[in-house]
């Protein structure tokens, strides 16, 4: 992990040595007094920790970054895929910075898939917050589930740059360049569940103002178009132009 | 998966029953004579085969696509990654089409990754497979192993897109537009290892006409990388523009 989350008053306090990320810390990467690490508190800044003691608890001394990183202004809709595919799309979509994953009920899925223990048990909260501390990022994803396709895009903003990956009925290749006109501020990235969308969803789809667009003529695994899309769709809105790392290198720091 | 690879002697004479395959057919998807799917012949045509016999052998009768998919134009160079890491690559670069797969061990790197049963077993060829299978493709890209980044930059064609992911020392944010000038003709991507680069990297890349590059302030996975990379990669070179699915759908096919 590249950043440990943690909560305003374990910054300040520390941590007990019983938690898990202080035997991360002082068990595997096995640093001690001095040590520097960063750290975020959950939608709140980051910041460069250095220990300051290992007993009776772990506590740091932390340099906080000036503002909180921005969000990227990116919704993705997910027809509700097998568990397997599920925690990749959760963790590399916080990876990325996707501000919400809609989780729809498509019309050619498999209920079963959300009686999955990832969605009865927090295990689908650690996957995205394991994603965000790969990417040293404390900003976490919105998740939220929707009972289909139209209520998942209801509750997304209007406007915007608005693609539904189909390897079937798109018009046209999906791109990276920015949209001609004024470039959109924001973008809601519809990936279709394995079997594809139904001819009722594509209709939907079109309905609000989303254009049908594929990845060529080979068909990927739904965490992949989940990859690959959000990477277009922020490269269209110049989502990564504001670059500003959190430190270059810690050695450095 | 989407298609099913196999000899052009398979082709012809079929399946013995006790083959993975015809147990995958008959067993696990319960088809029968008369259910249809997608062949293809190892860098050769794909088709779509009818089951003729399940008894004594599985066999087809196959119309085959009139000319081979094309190659898409990109070559991905990877510092060699921990083998979990390097599995995701190998499928995911294979079902996105890349054209070779260059792994090279980089200054940062862990040399022992090498020695994984990944690579001293048939383990890698399996996942590139299953990557071009997952993709209803027949082409399985290159891969190769090679002492260092000079050597696999050394095996790539000249000229082209050329570039490198690198979140600290990158000059900008990596696009998908189609670069000004000429469209290039092909593209070269090259994906550090989870450390980054060293300075002689850099430098190498540089001076190879590798532009370093961004996908923003978050710090992506080997994995994530090489699928977002390559996807802005192949949008940039336009690749997707020949669309031309085997069959929108089996059961119209």
């Amino acid at each position: 992990m590249n950043l440990m989350l943690m909560t305003e008053r374990e910054a300040k306090e520390g941590l007990p040595l019983a938690d898990a990320r202080s035997r991360h810390l002082l068990k595997t990467l096995r640093v001690g007094i001095g040590a520097k690490v960063h750290v975020g508190v959950r939608n709140g800044r980051r910041g460069i920790a250095v220990i300051l003691t290992t007993e009776p608890r772990l506590t740091f001394g932390i340099r906080w970054e000036e503002s909180i990183q921005p969000m990227l202004p990116l919704d993705v809709l997910v027809g509700l895929p097998r568990p397997q595919s599920a925690r990749k799309v959760l963790h590399d979509l916080a990876s990325l910075g996707a501000r919400k994953i809609r989780l729809f009920r498509p019309a050619k899925g498999d209920p079963a898939y959300a009686t999955s223990s990832l969605w009865t048990t927090e295990e689908w909260r650690e996957l995205v917050e394991k994603g965000a501390e790969q990417a040293c990022s404390a900003l976490l994803p919105e998740v939220s589930h929707h009972a289909d396709l139209a209520e998942a895009m209801g509750a997304c903003p209007s406007g915007g740059l608005r693609i539904a990956l189909d390897p079937y009925e798109a018009s046209g290749p999906m791109s990276g360049a920015a949209p001609k006109g004024p470039r959109p501020s924001a973008a809601v990235l519809a990936i279709g569940p394995e079997r594809g969308w139904d001819a009722a969803e594509r209709a939907a789809l079109r309905e609000g103002g989303f254009e049908l667009m594929h990845l060529g003529d080979r068909i990927a695994r739904v965490e992949t178009a989940c990859v690959a899309g959000a990477a277009l769709c922020l490269a269209a809105l110049g989502a990564w132009r504001a670059h500003r790392p959190i430190v270059p290198d810690l050695d450095a720091g």
